[in-house]
């Protein structure tokens, strides 16, 4: 099969030379990111925005590797969708490249004094925004990962190791190579942005085992691939698994609103991470609720399963099954349940939610406070759609990702979620007594 | 073997049966952390305190129960250090119950708005401090960190799985015991603090998978149970492995504090983490610093290994092997290596360091600045002891451990270590077009 053959042709060597240029690649990149950590705002602005020129310089090329993948994909038979989601166009590079110029428009994140003290014994101690080191991105399909990625962790400080998936393998080196040729052209070792070339499947449990020299994963992909990186990784992997967003309808909620946001966290994009899934109804509004979302939803060609109740208000909604809630369709398709009051709602949603995002309409301020307190999701959104969950809607200019993990980074994820920080003390001679 | 035995004595059960209490315990503790993230400031101190008091009223029943560890320590042949960190003595209960007193005291972390901003469609956006969720701690024979864990977790609203060493056993019971009762007198859940009765040791792997029920572990023990934790762990886990602390004298070191910082560096406590374990000396200065250096050190009985140029000033000093460099001693041996410059001094740091705190003495800013912008380590010293590398001494009120992770938190750990946030949106029917 052309599938393990193709960039694999590339590795004509045995197994153990593989990890040992896997390993010389590593190294290289972790000696790459002390560099990286050093380099002052305007240079990687520098960096960046040339990058940013040599993508739309070498569209003829970009778009000449991305054929390679595309005839490769078609031989293979990949869906419509994702076929689509490899091409890359004229216009679509041209989108990158502005994408490359955003990210270097934002603010440095490296250097900043986050805290600062002065103790009893005169130490000053200040707490400093510094990089996380080496970056393993492992993703599938999309080659416009390759040029977020490493934009962001370039504008972070960090070195990068991009891992992409072997349908993309030549769209993917030849975006990354912008990379790597504008890190050269200013003297910086182009191994701050590392793409893997080596497609064997086991390169990445290799890579997963070495904590030594990679601080953090991000898996960006399906569900089973992160699964399987954080049963793997010894290195720590910051995540998302699933998007099980819940909108729950409040007595209290003004109806027009109601409708018009359980339509777009449903319809407004179905196959994203932050659309709902399960609608939730106070039982003294289904009356009134019901049938004008119904009529709407049907309009739109969405399927709902409902409970007893639901389907007494909407006799057409096919009848739900157990596994129907807490369940992501990605799709036309939405679980509706009736619930009896406003803690049975949070009580559905603490055993079937996945901790991305939820939603309450009301006009009870009460309510909403009880919602927010109790619902221990990344994001918890009152009077507006689940689809504003999001690192740019919330104004943090850029997102490397959504994670649904409790420590480091939770929710969108932007720069800040790119930088640890190292505590700086400063004495005039003090021993601990 | 009594090591198996005694404590696993009240494992009647098949393994199987023990798994399903296991799981019982870690559904309870999850259930419970619900109840202790909505607890209000005033209550959590009131557990606290109550539990302080707790604590000195049920001085001779802890003794008691520690008696039993002692007893079966003895019978294993403990070493006498072992036995210490073990016993409890009335004293050291009442100073534990002192540190319960402290925690209370300290600001409650949960509940802060982290930033808020308002959008141009009017969404408001605000970042909220919240509770992890359910901690597991790991660690081994040292019942103090079961008082000190149980409090800092329920100071910031987590709940918490204690699974202390066998060794400490009962005493570990019976500390955690305070907490459960303070808890249940206060009509919270007592699971909010669960102590792990299960010692078979696959019950800790068994924890480990359960990252559906458990945010966060943090091993605290010698290295080996912290490489094992984070092997099997598929739950995100906060460690340090090792604190390989350098001292480096510049060449514009004062000598007089040079000497001072070093000695207290290595001497003050040498079985610590943040003790330095190799002084590297520039090679200008060397002809001054180490002999009056190396004077106090042979005064204190602690043994030099030092390179070629560090014999020349030191005949008495050892030979240092290769191995010698990068090595956690925890001892009164100290590996000593001349320089060429700052520049290698810091290379040395970079290969060898472990990222937990090093350590300048210099009169020369500039110098100071190249230190701490290249060394990557979680504190980084300006004429200062390494040994002032603590959450007490940094004035975060608390510690729950050292962090040389980059992501979550790095180096001292304290309360605000075991929160996360979440993002509350708050909108009035925004919908996203």
């Amino acid at each position: 099969m052309s599938i393990q053959t193709q960039p694999s042709s590339r590795k004509t060597s045995s197994p153990q030379s593989w990890e040992k240029q896997l390993l010389a690649t590593i190294k290289k990149a972790k000696a790459a990111s002390f560099a990286a950590a050093q380099l002052s705002p305007v240079m990687k602005n520098k960096i960046l925005l040339h990058a940013a020129c040599l993508m739309e310089k070498r569209i003829p090329f970009l778009l000449r590797e991305n054929k390679k993948d595309l005839v490769r994909a078609e031989r293979m038979g990949l869906s419509a969708a994702m076929m689509d989601r490899l091409c890359l166009t004229p216009e679509r590079i041209l989108k990158m490249a502005e994408g490359v110029r955003a990210v270097a428009a934002l603010k440095d994140p490296i250097g900043k004094v986050m805290e600062r003290r002065k103790r009893p014994n005169g130490l000053r101690i200040s707490k400093v925004s510094v990089p996380i080191g080496v970056i393993l991105i492992i993703y599938e399909s999309r080659p416009n990962v390759t040029v977020e990625c490493a934009a962001l962790c370039l504008k972070s400080g960090n070195a990068v190791l991009l891992r992409g998936g072997k349908e993309a393998f030549h769209s993917n080196r030849a975006l990354a190579g912008v990379f790597a040729a504008s890190l050269s052209k200013h003297g910086i070792p182009s191994e701050c942005t590392s793409f893997i070339k080596i497609t064997d499947r086991s390169a990445v449990d290799f890579m997963l085992q070495r904590d030594q020299d990679i601080q953090l994963v991000i898996p960006r992909g399906g569900e089973s691939l992160i699964r399987k990186v954080v049963e793997v990784s010894r290195i720590p992997v910051i995540k998302h698994y699933q998007g099980i967003c819940h909108v729950y309808i409040d007595a209290s909620a003004d109806l027009k609103k109601a409708v018009a946001i359980a339509r777009n966290a449903k319809m407004q994009r179905t196959g994203v991470c932050n659309a709902m899934e399960t609608l939730l109804v106070h039982q003294r509004i289904a009356s009134r609720f019901l049938p004008s979302f119904g009529e709407v939803m049907r309009e739109e060609g969405c399927e709902l399963r409902g409970d007893g109740l639901t389907r007494k208000y909407l006799p057409w909604a096919k009848k739900a099954k157990p596994e129907d809630y807490g369940f992501e369709f990605l799709d036309k398709i939405l679980a509706v349940k009736v619930v009896h009051d406003l803690e049975s709602a949070v009580s559905h949603i603490q055993r079937f939610g996945s901790g991305h995002t939820d939603a309450i309409v009301t006009k009870n301020n009460k309510a909403a406070r009880y919602f927010v307190d109790r619902v221990d999701s990344s994001s918890v959104m009152v009077n507006a759609s689940t689809r504003f969950a999001d690192g740019f809607e919330y104004g943090l200019g850029a997102e490397i990702g959504i994670s649904t993990d409790k420590i480091h980074a939770r929710g969108p994820m932007g720069l800040e979620g790119l930088t640890s920080y190292k505590y700086v003390v400063e004495g005039s001679g003090q021993v601990r007594s």
